[in-house]
């Protein structure tokens, strides 16, 4: 450990000694020198050394358990060494699976990936039809309002021209005609015949969908550190591709969903929210370690139901939208089939962070960290002048007083030994 | 405070302390006895007290200001003890309302949702339309294009077949035909009749839009914190929900908005903003402070115009997108209604961060607060030695001068006194 | 420097102290005396000033590579005094360009935004229809499945009435039918005819789509800083936007995209593309430096593509959909042309972080630096006590020697001098 042969340090110092001494000679290097003094000389706290394991057992102690807190905490637990980046992500989405309907409200029809996904493509999310409430053959006409305290009339006297009850169904003509053979209603101005949507079925139409499939394509990336990946996994080839199902036991990274078991795993029963709709999350979730010893970058499913349907506040429950299909009749009338739809919005969200080491962070924690060490002595100091054996000796050498009364050049030191 | 009597402290320390006294005894100790003193030896610095009112005054002083820097305005103000998330958030909307329109160039129509929403879902936004250029019955044939300085012609010889002009609307022919009375144009391929979209209407179509309604659903999810909130309270009922509107001092937490309260507040005039369409932000404010003392955490509504209107740089204004609806003859033959769609576009934005206490960001500050505390003796130094009514003798008995030249072994401390 | 005669700080203190003595004269004030003792009486370490250039030197330039790493590096390279906001952004698109399909397939067909673009808006994509296979005029009703090793048969036996095989088209009726004069297969309930997408065209339908612009409108906000601002930049005019089209040397700024331009700077191939389909990444960069120093804050384009088309693993390549477009006849029959659309769509992602000065990381930065400007006297002291040339004198100086038995109330410091 003796640097004193080092050649550059000691030269090189050596000749910024010489060069100020040589500086020094000449006449006015006196203010030099004080510079050099003020600059250069260097102010360094005298010290004690104290021989008690104790004391040196408390400090060393103490210097650990910060040590430990360090390492331990802020560097495994939190990773705080770490800068890190939001993911930057896209999905797309394909279902499969079809369906036969053949209840005795509606005709029999056949139902396929067209029918059933409404709008056919969307950014990340897609929607799954389960129910609906159709209205066939509607077109611009006159037809008397459904029957409710506010649109039951006697006469034409009861119904406004031009009225529109955000409540109705249309702008009233002003006429009040027969809905039924019990009930009078105000004729409106509407597409007609009008939707009747309180006849919802109770169980759920195309409940077949619980067996269809999606596959979920994501591509993320973590730009800060040039990161892409995809959550078809490397290792993934077209035939296990082809016969694979999400399973969080036995295929936890096929990227092929059964509805049914997406809807289960976030705690509910596919036919119950099928009648009714809902908004259902696929998460995704690529939170990664990208230092080189933290192994491999994968995503992470998990599925919760996003709207809310606790029955002890089950207002606006449920997910459903009106579209419409355009007809022209062969005189070129504009008809429209009115769909109600009911069913299953599937959003996928995709979120995580991702940690690399980075100088920044390491040196914002790290000095944190040195802050508490330079805490260490103040608890060792108070340790030694309270608690140890010899308390009395060691402040006697360590602390010196300063009689408050000391007006003279000269104290002598003893004179202060006794004070405390 | 006298812990010498504390058990557990002094009989481990003795038990160590006759551990290596009994170790010491052995021959070859002496190594050992190094190592011991050399790992707890303790090195306390020796100080000085000095018993200035002035001076501890102006040290616990600057002590007292960091403190209360680190407390106000680190801890109160900037949460900087806090562990951060973003949200994550799914929306869910509802427009409800209908319109009746009448205008000379029209005939008369009755506009419900499936109408004037579209797409009829999509993820956080949706489209409300509010003007419009119908171009109905348009078949894949030939016609003269519109008239402009590229596509006037005076005979066959200007146009020429299997020209596309981006500018224009189709392929021409290589013919020149008249498109009016008094102007020809070159012949193209297209969807005819073509669009004339330069006679928007002045005012918009659907004016009656400013009074639609829209229910917005939005849950949200901090997934750091396991913390799941939507914007519909716990306290909402059912009723309330039929018949509230979201008002900034009546309604403040309604999720069902005017169109027209919207657009309002975003300091825009809805007629105007109707005829050329735009799109405008409901900004759902999730931020959060979950520390249990905080109280609740609830969504703050703000709306602003996106798209810029300024009139100083007014290119590209409004927004408006091209849809067809498509039909087929009772000959098969396709025909499309071309719509130039003008509308307000509502995107929803949901942002946020939630903050709750977090032992690592708190060392993080702690430990550069403590920081700040190791510069308080700099400063009570400089006071000390500079500004004190006794500096002379303080600085005398603080510090030591050892001169250049000292090479003997034991320098008398009398002799450094008076240098500086 | 000479702060005696300052007015206020002396005279404030003299008060105080006049008053302490004032309260020490009296009678009880034994015990206050002690507590402003406790409390005002300042600890200070005793130092030792040591003329060496060398220890001068080096506890110098230690200071110094501290401040030049904390200056340079945080502050410059890391910006670590800033605090920081994502960014929230809002996109609008709008697709221009026609094309001309000829091919033996298809009869001719003129294609414009309403035809390609589906769906005809969206929150921040848009998908760009380039291949298709149509199946038209299907309806509802029995026709021999697809032959396949699954759905061959030879007679009725081989056909369960109501099974659906996943991988199948719809739901076998029990017969076995003439797929073609060599193939007999179980006939199903489905869309018949079925659609046949192994006849995928080799070369893209809409190869025109390369010439295809599209305009992206972009306005963000940084909501903590509230500051908004939009990808057409305020210098830009209508004339300009009309004309100019994006290119990375010419026209950095203008947001009209050629889609061959976009595609070949992703490293791709249009035409290859356009076959199978992919998702495109616009990725506008709005990291800012929004202090007033830092000069513009402007969006950077980048492109990438984000599904994977490498042939090492090239599961589940392209990108497409089905769709259909529903017609009745002139009886009443739903019939509907169902489209497989190969495409290219653009997401449009938005990213960025906006950093301006902020106190807090700031304070925490510059708390971390100051923790190790306290490194730097260790430094210098094992230089110190080490490597200088007069090191045994200094040691002497600074460091006494408690010997393990001083006991005895005084301790001559000569007799620890020579204990290291």
């Amino acid at each position: 450990m003796n640097l004193n042969k080092d050649g550059f340090v000691k030269s090189s110092l050596f000749h910024i000694s010489s060069l100020v001494r040589g500086v020094a000679m000449s006449k006015s290097a006196g203010c030099c020198k004080r510079f050099l003094h003020y600059a250069f000389d260097y102010e360094t706290p005298k010290t004690l050394v104290i021989p008690s394991l104790g004391v040196g057992f408390v400090f060393r102690f103490t210097q650990f358990l910060v040590v430990m807190y360090v390492v331990g905490y802020v560097c495994v637990v939190q990773k705080a060494y770490q800068d890190t980046d939001t993911v930057i992500s896209t999905v797309t989405t394909k279902v499969k699976g079809f369906a036969f309907t053949n209840t005795s409200d509606t005709e029999p029809r056949f139902w396929d990936v067209a029918d059933y996904i409404i709008p056919p493509q969307s950014d990340h999310s897609f929607f799954v039809l389960t129910n609906m409430v159709v209205t066939p053959k509607q077109v611009q006409s006159h037809c008397p309002e459904l029957p409710s305290p506010s649109t039951t009339c006697v006469d034409d006297c009861n119904c406004v021209e031009g009225r529109s009850d955000p409540r109705g169904n249309g702008i009233q003509t002003g006429l009040c005609e027969n809905y039924s053979t019990t009930a009078r209603t105000c004729e409106v101005l509407s597409w007609c015949p009008l939707e009747i949507d309180t006849k919802l079925p109770e169980h759920a139409l195309l409940v077949a969908a619980e067996n269809f499939t999606v596959l979920i394509k994501n591509s993320i990336t973590y730009p800060k550190f040039n990161f892409h990946r995809r959550n078809i996994l490397p290792h993934v080839n077209s035939s296990y591709l082809k016969r694979c199902e999400f399973s969080r036991l036995t295929d936890p990274h096929c990227p092929i969903f059964r509805l049914k078991h997406i809807v289960s795993e976030a705690g509910e029963d596919f036919q119950d929210m099928a009648v009714k709709g809902g908004v259902l999350g696929i998460l995704i979730d690529w939170s990664c370690d990208l230092d080189w010893w933290a192994g491999e970058c994968l995503p992470k499913y998990s599925f919760r139901r996003l709207d809310n349907k606790h029955p002890v506040n089950n207002v606006a429950p449920g997910y459903n939208f009106r579209f419409a299909k355009y007809y022209k009749t062969a005189d070129g009338e504009e008809t429209r089939t009115l769909i109600k739809a009911y069913g299953i919005r599937f959003d996928v969200i995709v979120f995580g962070t991702a940690g690399r080491f980075s100088i920044v962070p390491t040196i914002v924690n790290l000095g944190a960290a040195l802050s508490f060490l330079s805490l260490v002595p103040v608890v060792a100091d108070w340790f030694l002048v309270t608690c140890s054996r010899k308390r009395d000796l060691y402040s006697r050498h360590k602390t010196t007083h300063l009689t408050e009364d000391a007006d003279s050049a000269s104290v002598s030191m003893g004179t202060t030994y006794g004070t405390q």
